[in-house]
């Protein structure tokens, strides 16, 4: 920070940024270009990673070292005239420029761009900008009571809020109405300076950039805009420290300066982790409840019991023999911290927990939208890139540059196939579904293989005669088993993060909104497969397809399938998610977000050949949009929402399995919002300030997984806990009413004479004594019924109930999330009253102008004959 | 028709309505009012009935009469006085009015109002109307090919298209443009009389009146407009006719005259028709599958089957004996019609058809809000009554005198309740909450009476001697309870409407909307419930709740609980809804519909002491505001939407038990259309064209309803029909893999020994041989098991089969409908390709004019000194 920020060059006003060599005009854009056919200046294709979400709507990624591969035959002197001309249709519109060729990077040249006043009024005027006007009114905040009780939760949150000074008291709000020439008296215009603040200033000029026409496409540029050193100063005190992670983000600040899209991510994050924090207390006290039960769980103290002396039968062929339940003791005790009656209050809770965010973010999203002066903007159509190349015939050609600027990253490709048919793109899109289930299969392939692994390990194990690996099997085996599958689950994501942006280049998507929206679609597909498979397969599949006793399932030769231990899968399950949801954070956070930025920076630097020292030297005389050449590119919101999503995911779907999720996400939210927020302080290049109404497409995923959710939970309960047996065994079979009597109950007897030849234990005499009928858990029938090893009456009522359970829960727990949707307002009141308050402000204030009109109207008339007047709006009054 | 518009008034332009006295002047609206104590003339308060949702909204429910009753305290002057005041309010906006008291109606005076272009332009940029402007630009729609088929098709169904003349050719569009003075120049003012069509006019006019203030509360007026007589004469013809049954309806025209809330309404009745006529199609060939595969349905060939010598046990205690399997052959044969595996495709059909349904809506709803210029127009937040009543300090009474306007019918309560706490609406809240419980409890009660009728006549025709009553018992007894329960059900309608009404009342909401909202709830709730609680009884309770032979369970001292026939109660169930759906739709259209609104036309003509004779006379020289007050007020939509809604849960909840409820629905809504159609035309006054962009509520209903058709249809499916235990015999149980034996299967043995003393028949030897064991239907075990008449593992089993299919119908339907739901976009292609266009053609249109603008000054500031222009916009350029 000191070293980038604090000896700037000289054209930098601390408050509005750097100005024009005449030391009035401000700059408020800077376009980059090369002068010259660089020697070294030369990057490699940006690598597959964390990159993949480089939205083509950002032109930052230094297009034009990209482009200059593709396109050596371009000379020289063809670019510098085609920029001349681009020049030229920029000052047709208005804009000012100064060029800076004499840069201290070698090769880049610096194009500054000025929007004299004018330009700005009517530039705002066609973007429909809300502007406040100059009318003020007072905010009431309720009634008297509301508004103290307001004031005191101020008073006490105080130190949460961050010291940022807010140029309005709260009591105070300016009436805003779209800017219009015409109703320029409206507006206070005593500092024209300030009027505009420096955002929307250079995003009118991207906006008029965009619109200009280049009539070559190949054509180029970087686009800076700058923050003012205060700002900065203030965002990362305020906002991109560790030290202020308790606080709330200064929003509005990160809207002003990186705009509505990066303000609504933050604001997003801020929410969800703020919610978090209820979440992860009543998590912490479920499974203290469970902790705190557990001695008095009479299914573990039955397990426990020495004098409950039941014989399993072997858990693998040959090699085991028969066991003792009383083993199983630790497994059992600690099963019982994640299946216990709370787990099941937990699930319920987390479903309405999921509603309450997505309503409490509506809520905040339109408070937001509210303030942020969004409420009348319309979201801009994208352009259909096809419609506007094939329609010829009109004498529209004003956004074809802009296409080129902005889908430059691939122009290559739709330069040759712009008029893509059907059965051009068959085969993208056949590809697409090829890979796509490929990809997919490769990942159950790769959970397939880590169950082999552990089923040879845990047999290589058994037959190993070392003791303290035999006792240890279980732990060792899981544990390295959820550090594979952890680190695969890491490479793969990047693989297919690279898998899903090549596809969809192929697929050459007509709108970059629509490239977006394919893109996120299918990495979050792949991603999400990618991260949840071993889970399911934990939860769902394990120890189901394993047969019994006699008639085991095997696979790949004779490995028999893996079997849940005595209380379940419930154990492992959580085993994993904490891994998963630890070690992905961990490695992701730390290594990615942190890590691979800092080299690339390093490379950069390097790369413009200079050795450090002079580096440091020439830091100190660069100015801000020379450094900020050396600065990461914006690469778009996208791969940081997806980080999230599949962490909402984790927080959600397994959450009946593992109440300590929200837990752990909570202390990795706290951690990233100020690593993002650093990231974007002192890494990125400032972002084009993006309107934005909403989250889009995350909040459909999110809403998607909130549903899907439920009915994951239901299954966990129902299938992988013992949560149903348990309650039908108390209120059906008990003979007292209570759970005595349920381990023996959940275990079928086999008679040890059944075993198939050759899979009956090697040592059968293991445990001391001759063994007849041995248990194992299932609910079939005893050697002696008619039907021997059939499931039993039990096995289907207790099937009955568990899906009975599954629907009632759906039903239910969807019931109650469509009712807490319809109870809680979209809008919330106060946002509501206020916008109606000041519609009905605006309507006066426009009567009372039409009043004065017609006073001044009827004083002129009188004394004088009508004239015609050169203004046309007369006419009419 | 002819009797009431063909000799008008000498007042009336055949295109344009009538004009004021001096010729010139058109009367944009007329508002009616007393100007006598009337001795005669009075009307009796409204009865409930059909009118009971009533919006507030529609101040045209002849209050002035309404509130005469309440208070006749005030003076006729008082009156006269607080008019006078109203008028000149009126004047200062500019509104011009003319005054006629000496009209043939005695006791009635109107006041026709005329808005002059000036007032029209102001207002016209205050709504911010769209109106189109002078640029017109092709409408391509799509390539060559597309373009041939629309046009194909477009020939193929020109004679379902209405004969109405379509100003613009459709190949051709104007931009449009929210109207603004200061862009007079981009409208075509050419013909000022045209510009705004009469139904704007009329609507700003509205507009006006409702801003206006009036000092005084108690004041109110009828408010009037018109529809040109050319014009009803062709919607009369293309529209309100039987004749033009198979047509499209003329959307845009009922638009322009009624409003967009109207035009919604006949487009969304319109789309549903439609959809119809698929479902319907497909749910006849279901049908007929049903009765061509009768004689292959081996269950039932089995049932018929004489061989099969089956006992049953008795049906009731003591009178009845036991009976052969074979005498239900009949009923075996007709289920098989309406349980066959075709009825489950066409369940999951139907909840698709139900999503493409609203997908098709949407589109269509956003196609109309294209056409009709609305896609920038915001609902009108609603005035907060309370709000505005309390915010004494501020300078805005603008929205008192609209308050007393339209919820005039119960200001009586709101004047003395101003300010309702919490504890003053409990006791509200509270009689709310009991009432709609004690409803709901009179429903079930009712249900309950007739179940109770049906078992006693059962009873009592099983003990009479005589063999015909006892032949045609079921026939009978089903039929005349099912008559019973549709007379109930209407009746009940009409109560239920009127306490949701009253209750509404009661609570005195702050704003129309929410009383409007309530309102729809409480009776959508309400009639909701009387309308599907006998269904729902007969789909899931009815031959569940039997007990078993020797331990029947009893009511009513002691009568048995029905039982099912043997092949389920999808039968009786089918019956139920074909009866309900018939008769429901029958009575309520005719009578309701039809044979009401005229007999209440003939009160309202006799009421004005004038005999037929006289009457006819007068009608020929009375003027049309004149014979509009003759007219019924118009009531609101609510009545029809909630008849409609009812209708679609009719069509989609128990879909899976009756194919042939689209067909019904379709009959009745062709019929419905030009129903309502002729109400509108020739029955009612002219409804004030309110703006709308959406059918709001109902829409949430309406996806409400498709969500829980899905679980309903889930259940029906697996738990009423014999789909499930079919399916799982013919895969487990059955030695060959065929359904033979089925029969046999689903029959539990009793011993006749077993009967509890006192209910085993008296004729035991009815059959002709002595009877040991008799069978049942039902999954027990039999009396030589261990556990006899236990439920048997065969249940459990079953029922686990019937619980997974329910979540396995539910979340793939639910998946495919979301499916769906992504995959159709919501905006249809070529109005987003348009939209997209028009925006640009609009940058464009402004650029040109931008630079006109500074071309002109340029010019102008050459040869002279640039001066200051009284207009404020060239500041900025």
């Amino acid at each position: 920070m000191k070293t980038l920020y604090a000896a700037d060059g000289s054209d930098l006003h601390p408050h509005f940024g750097p100005y024009f060599s005449d030391g009035k005009r401000r700059v408020d854009y800077v376009l980059a270009y090369q002068i010259q056919k660089p020697n070294t200046v030369r990057k490699p294709s940006p690598k597959f990673g964390e990159n993949n979400f480089i939205p083509p709507l950002q032109p930052k990624e230094d297009p034009e070292i990209t482009a200059q591969e593709h396109q050596t035959d371009y000379h020289e002197d063809d670019k510098r005239f085609r920029r001349d001309e681009y020049e030229e249709n920029l000052l047709e519109t208005g804009l000012e420029l100064e060029k800076d060729e004499g840069s201290k990077i070698p090769g880049i040249g610096f194009l500054k761009i000025h929007a004299p006043w004018h330009v700005l009024c009517r530039e705002a005027e066609f973007m429909k900008l809300k502007m406040p006007t100059k009318k003020v009114y007072d905010v009431k905040q309720g009634g008297n009571v509301v508004e103290k009780v307001r004031l005191f939760i101020h008073k006490v949150t105080a130190p949460l809020h961050p010291k940022v000074d807010v140029s309005h008291p709260h009591s105070v709000k300016s009436l805003s109405h779209p800017f219009s020439r015409e109703k320029q008296h409206l507006f206070d215009l005593s500092d024209k300076n300030k009027f505009f603040d420096s955002t929307t200033r250079s995003s009118i000029v991207y906006e008029v950039l965009k619109r200009t026409r280049c009539t070559k496409a190949k054509y180029s540029m970087v686009l800076y805009s700058y923050i003012p050193f205060v700002v900065l100063q203030l965002l990362y005190e305020e906002w991109a420290s560790y030290s202020v992670f308790y606080k709330y983000q200064p929003i509005g600040l990160i809207r002003k300066y990186f705009g509505e899209k990066v303000g609504l991510y933050f604001a997003w994050l801020g929410v969800y982790t703020q919610m978090l924090i209820p979440a992860a207390i009543v998590g912490v006290i479920v499974f203290l409840y469970g902790c705190a039960t557990v001695d008095e769980n009479i299914p573990s103290m039955e397990i426990c019991d020495p004098r409950n002396n039941v014989t399993m039968c072997p858990l693998c062929d040959q090699a085991c023999s028969y066991w003792k339940l009383v083993t199983a003791c630790g497994t059992a005790r600690a099963s019982h911290l994640f299946d216990n009656p709370a787990t099941v209050f937990f699930s319920i809770f987390m479903a309405l927990w999921a509603v309450l965010f997505m309503e409490h973010w509506k809520r905040r999203q339109m408070r937001l939208n509210y303030i942020w002066d969004l409420t009348g903007f319309g979201e801009e159509e994208e352009v259909s890139v096809r419609n506007v190349k094939k329609n010829k015939a009109s004498p529209d050609h004003s956004h074809i540059c802009l296409f080129y600027l902005y889908v430059f990253k691939y122009n290559h490709v739709l330069d040759e196939k712009v008029k893509l048919t059907c059965s051009d793109r068959l085969p993208a899109y056949m590809t697409t579904v090829v890979m796509m289930c490929l990809m997919i299969s490769v990942t159950f392939a790769i959970v397939f293989g880590v169950i082999l692994y552990r089923i040879s390990i845990k047999a290589a194990l058994h037959m190993s005669s070392y003791p303290a690996a035999r006792s240890n099997i279980r732990a060792t085996v899981k544990t390295t088993a959820a550090i594979i599958n952890l680190i695969i689950i890491i490479i793969m994501d990047e693989i297919y993060a690279a898998i899903a942006r090549w596809l969809t280049t192929l697929e050459v998507p007509k709108t970059d909104k629509s490239f977006e929206q394919r893109l996120i679609f299918k990495t979050f597909i792949l991603k999400f497969v990618n991260a949840f498979t071993p889970i399911v397969y934990l939860a769902f599949f394990r120890g189901r397809l394993v047969g019994r006793p006699g008639k085991y399932l095997y696979v790949v030769g004779s490995y028999r399938m893996e079997e849940c231990a005595h209380s379940g899968c419930l154990m492992e399950l959580c085993i994993q998610l904490c891994i998963t949801m630890l070690g992905k954070q961990l490695i992701q956070n730390n290594l990615f977000e942190i890590g691979i930025p800092k080299i690339k920076k390093l490379l950069r630097q390097r790369k413009s050949e200079m050795d450090t020292k002079q580096e440091e030297e020439l830091n100190k005389t660069l100015r801000r949009h020379e450094k900020d050449h050396f600065l990461g590119p914006f690469i778009g919101l996208n791969p940081e929402y997806m980080e999230m999503i599949i962490q909402f995911g984790m927080v959600t779907l397994f959450v009946a399995s593992f109440p300590l999720a929200p837990l752990f996400a909570l202390l990795n939210n706290i951690i990233e919002i100020r690593l993002d927020a650093k990231k974007f302080v002192t890494e990125l290049r400032r972002p084009i300030a993006a309107k934005a109404k909403d989250i889009g497409i995350w909040y459909n995923l999110l809403r998607g997984l909130s549903k899907v959710a439920v009915i994951v939970n239901a299954f966990v309960i129902s299938f992988t806990s013992d949560f149903i047996p348990r309650l039908v065994y108390q209120y059906t079979y008990s003979p007292d009413g209570t759970l005595h009597g349920f381990t023996n109950h959940t275990l079928a007897f086999f008679n040890v004479s059944d075993f198939q030849p050759g899979t009956d234990p090697l040592e059968p005499m293991h445990l001391g004594y001759k063994v007849d009928m041995c248990r194992y858990k299932d609910y079939r029938e005893p050697p002696w019924s008619t039907t021997p090893y059939d499931f039993s009456k039990e096995f289907w009522a207790i099937l009955a109930a568990r899906l009975a359970f599954v629907i009632v829960f759906q039903n239910v727990v969807m019931l109650m999330s469509d009712f807490v949707d319809w109870l809680i307002p979209d809008i919330p009141k106060d946002i509501s009253l206020q916008m109606h308050k000041e519609k009905i402000l605006m309507v006066e204030l426009f009567m009372k102008e039409e009043q004065g009109k017609r006073l001044t109207m009827r004083e002129r008339n009188t004394p004088q004959q009508p004239r015609s007047r050169p203004n046309s709006h007369t006419n009419c009054v």
